[in-house]
């Protein structure tokens, strides 16, 4: 790969969407930028939508990602934290979606195993490989940490596919 | 009110969603247009989120409505399946905030007792109430009934809030 790969990683929440913008040149990941959109919990239901598809715009305007990766949501047992992860989820999409990004989706098993290499691995695990693989003076917030560590999965897993299909390029493909 | 209100009424679901336009000059409601989204069941999530965003942002575009309302989803027993819907209604939502549209909700409850007067109603009392209420020759889908039936409930509640509000117009304000 000679250009690289600019990756916004998303890790959604109802009420703190993490994320994390590295550069790929197929070697090691380097890092752009990273933090969180924090909706405001006695907002209404478009209020905190719209903080998070307008915020999502604004980072993919600013920043011009190529790809966007996205952290699988784990399934709650409460219904109704379900479906409000669900709501913030569909929002961030969208606003990938509606800026014409390729959508990449990681489950939090794929993101631990990439970035940590076991899937077991603790919220801090995930923190402190993200700070070491990134070269980081300082640890992020832990949510912003999760959209990082979910744009290296995507890095690092398009490389792998990458290898496999005898170093083809993956840039205008989609993994699955 | 001099002026007629056009309402965008949405059932949001994970494979149909359903929509009805409607213009409420204060007294009766008039059909202008229902209809459906369908996803499609084997596309990927990001495949499945434009078809929503983007349809409803057409629809807006197309019918210029004032006001918009959802129906409240219901909680469903499995998270798979909550998750999904929750995705639904996040890029539903995010099209219509994005539109600076205001953005009502009601629940299931809400639309029935106000449609057919009571919340316990089965979906053909819904459909068949709609067409009484619309004076429709036909009977619309089931999903396009549901979107319809919010967007009426939206325009009788804002009538009573109006009148106990002293004739208030609620064109420009939010209900709750």
């Amino acid at each position: 790969m000679s250009k690289p790969i600019r990756i916004l990683g998303i890790d959604p929440g109802s009420r703190i969407t993490g994320f994390g913008v590295i550069d790929w040149h197929g070697r090691e990941p380097v890092y752009v930028a990273s933090g969180c959109i924090k909706t405001l919990p006695n907002d209404e239901l478009a209020g905190r939508i719209g903080m998070i598809v307008r915020g999502i715009g604004d980072l993919v305007a600013e920043y011009r990602p190529n790809q966007a990766a996205v952290e699988q949501v784990f399934v709650n047992v409460n219904p109704a934290a379900t479906l409000m992860l669900g709501q913030a989820r569909g929002a961030a999409v969208a606003a990938l979606v509606l800026r014409d990004l390729p959508v990449y989706e990681y489950t939090a098993l794929q993101v631990k195993q990439s970035v940590v290499g076991q899937g077991k691995a603790a919220k801090e695990q995930v923190q402190h490989m993200v700070v070491q693989m990134l070269g980081l003076s300082g640890t992020p917030q832990a949510d912003a940490a999760d959209g990082l560590a979910v744009a290296i999965t995507h890095a690092l897993r398009s490389q792998g596919l990458a290898r496999q299909l005898g170093g083809l390029s993956i840039k205008n493909g989609r993994l699955r």
